[in-house]
């Protein structure tokens, strides 16, 4: 009788929902409200030539004349004989091309204000809520990580792994936006409001985080026959519909989002015996994931 | 007249000494007493059989009894064919071999006591001077990064870009030092003292990070054709001293790491326009070197 007995409670445990607990599970029970779809004007779809394709989100509000250049970039098709020449381990990979013997469209601005920072009036912060070594407040706007300062007013993107920057010479050329890298290794927040950073790789990262390392100085390859070709760069909005990615990103004004720092923060998984009681800006990357099928 | 006057006077500041202002010019110009030769009992060789040699400094202040684990590992020639079978993109590279099948050498502890914490006396610490998202002190011991509490007399090894842990199963079991991962992507320091840090790879990672990313979960290669065979595992101590490396680690107690420290806090190169005024534990990495030439 007692076996008997013990299937109807067992079934009402299997039955009631346990509350997520680790980051990917609270990612997973996420509601449809917590999702934002990205604009496909602000995915930026790169193929390598040897295959590998990588996607990467614009950042608009943080650098808009940058990510006008990009997408004019884009358009132009001017990345289409471009490559990859310098991959440095634990700090960048760096694509482009020679502005000076292909000169740049002309919607393209050639010397662009420096995007380094902008106002927060209009960000809706959420505080990441530890302390950061770069800023004296750090949290997360719109979708990105942040370091801001609330004396000063503002906010800049952070250098995180896979976040893409404008390469640029010394001041006050900020760089066009035709020459761009992607950080891959920890985080070079000391590049914080010293370079525009105009958006993140979402997917595809690891097509440029395993490629050689460049033995010259700052990681540059030695020959050019090792330049990694670029077959083309195009924004998802210019791509037919039926062909181009679509991608989300967890609304970081939602509840899930502050359950998952939370969690990024106080790892409960059966594998941790201590969690941390905190949690590193680029440590709690803002989820992104493709869209439900309908 | 005013020209010949000028030639003495150019002279006479080419001669006196530039005060070095960067990091790398900091290192260049620290005085040898700031150096300290790694003995070669804690260096550990790796050669891949297709090419690559990483070299990794061991810390037995740290990890002790893993620490005599691998080096036992080492002597008994146990990894020579070992494969490097996981590589998680921002994360992690793998190694080692099935202790089931491969019975380990009778000198390794089967079940190593949790060496993630020791205790902060005895250390002489270096505080890093920044806050910390994961420790309520950061700074420096013994020429390592190392996250602290003044409280409970704690302190333990971080997880930095090429530091090396020890794969484990779940709680109680440590891991026998058997199977040993590298980071190759940001800090993960939501592992500090949940697993035991054994050293940190001061050589040839880009042998590692640079590997094709693993596709199943958690980055592990999918068909054990895709592993990367090791050739073999030395300590530097059983190669013959005319073939051995030889590496120095720059004195984290030295006026020259403080300095170091600052400068990498307040970047002044010509490129940089704002000065971070802070830096965290990972991105101010113990400065290494091979020793001088007689």
């Amino acid at each position: 009788m007692r076996r008997l007995l013990l299937i109807p409670a067992l079934a009402l445990i299997a039955a009631a929902p346990k509350p997520p607990v680790t980051p990917s599970e609270i990612i997973a029970a996420a509601p449809e409200s917590a999702w934002q779809t990205i604009p496909a004007d602000d995915l930026l779809v790169m193929n390598l030539k040897k295959g590998g394709r990588i996607v990467i989100q614009l950042a608009p509000g943080f650098a808009p004349v940058h990510v006008a250049n990009i997408r004019a970039l884009a358009k132009a098709q001017w990345w289409d004989k471009a490559a990859i020449y310098r991959v440095q381990d634990n700090y960048v990979v760096q694509w482009g091309k020679n502005e000076s013997t292909d000169p740049l469209p002309a919607a393209v601005v050639a010397k662009p204000p420096a995007e380094y920072a902008r106002p927060t009036e209009g960000l809706a912060i959420h505080p990441l809520g530890y302390p950061d070594a770069y800023a004296p407040g750090a949290g997360f706007a719109g979708g990105w990580p942040i370091g801001y300062d609330s004396k000063s007013g503002t906010a800049n993107l952070v250098h995180c792994y896979g976040y893409v920057g404008v390469g640029r010479d010394l001041d006050p050329d900020t760089g066009t936006g035709g020459e761009l890298y992607a950080v891959i290794g920890h985080a070079p927040r000391h590049l914080d409001r010293n370079i525009a950073v105009v958006g993140r790789v979402i997917s595809g990262i690891e097509a440029m985080s395993s490629l050689p390392r460049g033995t010259e100085a700052l990681g540059f390859y030695k020959e050019r026959t090792q330049d990694v070709p670029i077959a083309s760069v195009r924004l998802a909005s210019d791509i037919p519909a039926g062909e181009r990615p679509s991608f989300q990103y967890m609304d970081t004004n939602s509840a899930a989002f502050a359950d998952y720092v939370r969690a990024r923060a106080n790892r409960k998984d059966d594998f941790f015996i201590r969690p941390a009681g905190g949690v590193d800006l680029c440590n709690a990357s803002v989820p992104i994931r493709r869209p439900p099928a309908d």
